[in-house]
């Protein structure tokens, strides 16, 4: 019997998230807009996820660096909130409930971020827990997380520490959320793995909710061995570290994707990152350079959505949607990439080398086969040669866009880090 | 498309191996006697495998404990044969032919245990590989197992590295030999890891052979990481070290099985290692105790089988079939157990702490929900409490063989290392 | 040109520390009557230091057990003062210094624990650094002790980080400290190592008050290969984790200690912990049992005196001075064994088995050659047997307290977990 | 007391290895022509082993790229011969005598590298082992060095074990050995460090000569945790991998530096490795380029002989000696470094940040103060910035050769990779 939760993510969630753009700065004005620009122009390809990435309740946040011990945005209950500055909406308690209902009326979903644990603040405060008699410092555990000095841990063994758990989400489902992309849970670098009760407590506190709000774990890289656990208490799960526009990263996600290309199902989706791609870093300094357009070549953007289709990746956009040029915006509405992410059923890979990596997908009707160029000059390979790696020599170039069909004596080119990407049917 | 090797194991394979009575030294009148026991006794439960396991071809073989650097007994093309004397059908040079036709006749199958690798006096003699023009000293690597002398590892990116391994598969297949169990191949404790090259290798050289041979990887714990890649290699890949007549150890697997369980499926069994139950230890003096009747309880045989039965592990009896008693006997022809076995298509552990496990599985039709005491303590349980982790009330007590139905305030013990197991059906 | 710090511990430090008894709870009547004990009773064989250890600024404070994010007792620059309540004398802000003028006057010194960094509490309020214009959030790192909740890592590359250490430093100066053990410095779980900056910023701010304050860290085990690092920051460091009445802790000092023999000297000396003897355990719960006398044998307690002294370790007794029995107080007053862990300057392990441990040292007019027999049985050793390890057959038994010779066939007795101690002169 | 064996080796030994020229190739006149150089150039200075590294005894034997499993020339006792085709000298059995006299009669001494270990050629033919009745099969372990197949290890628990090892050394002590350079013993990357046991068979088995052989381990990088064992055991161990002429190699011998500072004193001297000057990679193709002149700068040479020198590691040449140019000529023969090396008493980092590394060092009349910059950008440093390290602004500037005196607002500048060398004296 499916498990319930599975439900809520029958495919690979598509969106849009601020971290890659504003870091943890991002202001209510600059959510609506790519709101907007999706629904006209995204939502009929399947995106619909607009996520507020990380601190949305730090007044002073101003980039993707944060003021440690800064204080937050926080009611009675030990429960963060927006900050209304930066959400203007979120004046008097209403939370994020109205930026939600403006998202919801444009056919699209509302999703946040949120840090494990509990607000240090409230637990040197002592301050309330809900439907309980315990304080926040009673509930916490003396553990952090390495790289953002917001929370402590909850102890979750505590009915009252589940309980905050629970008081959570319940609001979080009263604002209208569809999407919580929980950090500092999949792995942490100091406790080496996954803080796996809290992982279960969250599980529970969304199915208390009744409300269908996908969950997804980061960072990553969340430990392979945890596979089975994710597959039965999360929709998402990051497998790598962060992710941006540097060829070293792409290359190494393959190493990634091999190892859980079998752990993905209906329900269950491995997440290999964000896409940044577009114009990113307007106010993240995270990642590589500074407010630029994506440093990746058009090859390793085909690669790059190549692989993450093929894997069924969550694909959320990382770039400024309004400010879309025209490959980018068609890289994103390629209908037959969509479909892939969407409808593969298995895929691995089947060769590597240092030059080349080679895959195989299938889907209820299709087979599909991709050449990576991994090395840095031009792949040349005759049909003899894609033939030896049992890949069939007539079919739908996908990037073409066009049929194909190669002798045994003919050649094709792969530029430098680009890939060669072969759709067949299954009769 | 389903990978055609897969198709050799539909369900987990079920057989017996002569490790855990006869280690290295098992003699053919040895394995007559268990190949007649399982045709008369067991082969209608879906018992079907005899498999001869190392060294075979040592003439001086006489426990579990190896004399390194022995002379091994080969034939012209680097390749190791049974020792006429144990395996006296095997004389002039008819290998395992004579003795595979023998359990062919009893409508079971054959299977030999190999190592990876080309044996070391092969390569200090410079012997010649079959088809090639190179010798062993050519294409052997500076790489050895850790724990047995036999062989060195092949450099199967030269074909004479490729073409050895073929010749092995050739031979093999060539004497009827329907199951191979290589070994130092699945994990090696002082390379870190598998040895993915010589796996790949031996994919291929099977595949060539054209015979549905079985490919079974060792030792364990094979890594999790590799899961994928044995997916697409291997039928059964061993998840633990060695397993004994040991409670540390069937406690241990618990952790092992839940890291594995979203990995099996048809064709791809990740493996829990021999059921040491009845008369073992016969010559073997590895594991715990000598010649023995196996020392694990009956509560704690039960565990065992249970959560073989619902991880979905091979089933590879270690004892002496001909001195099966009653007790044991039932366990291994429990039909309820093997069609589990068989017919789950999904499990997972569902709870833990100090004191029990459970376990949750379903096929098509049933559902079966496992409580494992693993405490030195009786374990008494209220139906509410049951209730409280989602289990039935009322279903089928297989253990019992018996319907029950418990209402909330009534109570169940689990002895201590024992089972309760639920059956109910899917309408 | 041997640095300064170094003359503070010209031998290993000897003295009293209270965690073995009261772990973080401590009362000043309670250090008085101890400091007085040693005042009459130890003074004359060298030990001197009085050690109130961690948490005296905790109020609520009842045993060895922390109680999370409890509020701290501080002054109005973010340093810690002791509880008034639990130390009357420290009443109107004068810290420490009463109790130290106490000690002090029976002629001993006074020690006082403290953990790295600076109060979360400050933190969380921004409280001034003195003469500073930053505050405790300025300071302050997102970094942790993972068992203690007290206190957050300080950034000592900015100049007000440092700051802080010398205005604690200076305080506890203006204090009388002799002595300070710093804990959660030398190696850290969760952090991989030791905190070298905090070290470094502590040996400053130490040197820059001119008073001879020891520096000893904790807790350990210290890295090995910090060893050079240690030797210049440190007076001495624990080269294991908290160590307490048990035998496997006890032979597992062996291995440490064989690893640190090399890297002691004056002024620098590896720290096996504290000696658990006689009446410990009277409200830590810290360690194995309760309320307790010693858990060691008299065999163990002779093994652990005869190694902590070989090894030169500083000698911090654990135990409730007043309630001293004799067979205690001699073990404590061996003029012998007081004497090697004061004179020696070179000692290493030159065997080990299963069986036994044998280890050699000399001061500049003695060698000491000593067999540990730390199987579960007696041992007997003849003569010749001890000669082939190049042992002397005539010489002073140290415990035994006379001179002895024997025969190559005469043969010693050893008891389970005894030793065997022979001091020959260098002539 | 002192350890004789310490007494081989007061100072840190100084000579050249046939290593980083030609590999395991090296011929009777390439060794001698290098001996001849030695004895009429650098002996005055101190210089004196000549050593003949690794596979003097494989005749096909042509660079520093091994092939694997080649016959190997050897004894009736397991032992390997010099080839007499490439050491002509060594016919009729007289093994390196021959040679050994002709380095003694040039006023130098003579070493070899071993493997550690039983050759694998032997154990496969059972041949036997000197003054026992077993033979080569019965004492060896199934455990190999993984870059080198000539060896098994030895099972020194047996006597005949240690027996074989006695008889080698007993063997080369016959030809006139001074000097054993012993592999594949002080770090084993698949068994994770040290071999213990053969070390102290070498140990045992060198004493029992009565010969002063110096016994130098490799290869490493040694574990610093056998810091003390190693102490006890031999006279050098090296520190760190093989070293070529790659500034990162260089860069990271200051962590291992600074680790291993603490625990050279005479007699036993941590080893940074060869120097690789001058004319290198003649037939050795190890390390990064071919036939070559260093690819060091002439201020990382400097850098590389300051920290030699100030860590007291054994200077071995690696260039061929008689194609040495003034510069190099100089560099080995710089008085004031070759006293530091020998004479320093006491050594240590003081400080290190991105740019720079300061060290200090003293012995009985001198103190000295390097300032390497570790930078790409030449480092400018005023006199007070100098002072505020506490370092001396009045001294001898060691590679100037001249004294100097700097006001505080003078400045000097140290080139990228360049070293800042001042002496002062001990009044």
């Amino acid at each position: 019997m499916i498990e319930k939760f599975r439900q809520f993510a029958k495919v690979p969630p598509k969106g849009w998230n601020s971290w890659d753009g504003y870091g943890a700065s991002v202001r209510e004005d600059e959510v609506k807009r790519n709101a907007d620009y999706m629904s006209q122009h995204l939502k009929q390809f399947g995106w619909q996820y607009i996520t507020v990435d990380i601190q949305w309740y730090e007044p002073s946040a101003d980039s993707s660096k944060y003021h440690d011990f800064a204080p937050l945005v926080m009611d009675d209950y030990s429960r963060l909130l927006p900050d209304p500055k930066r959400f203007p909406s979120a004046t008097n308690g209403s939370g994020f409930k109205p930026l939600a209902d403006y998202v919801h009326h444009l056919g699209l979903k509302f999703g946040i971020h949120i840090m494990r644990g509990i607000p240090r603040q409230a637990v040197h405060k002592a301050s309330p827990i809900k439907g309980t008699d315990k304080t926040a410092r009673d509930i916490a555990l003396n553990n952090i997380c390495p790289w953002n000095s917001d929370m402590y841990g909850v102890n979750v063994d505590m009915p009252e520490g589940q309980g905050y758990y629970d008081s959570l989400m319940a609001l979080y489902a009263s604002w209208g959320v569809d999407f919580i992309k929980c950090d500092d849970i999949a792995n942490s670098v100091i406790y080496n793995g996954t803080h796996k009760k809290e992982v279960e407590a969250l599980r529970k506190a969304i199915d208390k909710t009744g409300r269908d709000m996908v969950l997804s774990l980061s960072p990553g890289p969340a430990p392979v061995e945890n596979g089975a656990f994710f597959q039965h208490t999360a929709n998402m799960w990051r497998i790598t570290d962060d992710f941006w526009d540097e060829w070293s990263l792409l290359l190494n996600m393959f190493d990634r994707a091999e190892k859980w290309s079998s752990m993905s199902r209906p329900g269950n989706w491995p997440d290999c990152d964000m896409l940044p791609l577009g114009h990113i870093g307007i106010r993240s300094v995270d990642g590589p350079g500074g407010n630029r357009q994506t440093r990746f070549t058009k090859a390793e953007q085909k690669t790059m959505m190549t692989l993450w289709s093929l894997m069924q990746s969550p694909l959320i956009m990382g770039g400024e949607l309004p400010d879309l040029d025209d490959w980018t915006s068609r890289l994103l509405t390629n209908r037959e990439l969509l479909k892939m992410d969407d409808r593969i059923t298995e895929k691995y890979q089947i060769y590597r080398d240092k030059k080349m990596i080679i895959w195989y997908a299938a889907s209820s009707d299709s087979e599909y086969h991709a050449i990576f160029n991994v090395s840095d000059d031009e792949l040349t390979l005759t049909g003899s040669q894609i033939s030896s790696f049992d890949l069939p020599l007539k079919g739908y170039n996908v990037w073409l866009d066009q049929d194909v069909t190669l002798s045994t004596k003919q050649t094709i080119q792969i530029g430098s880090h680009d890939v060669y990407l072969i759709k067949t049917s299954i009769n």
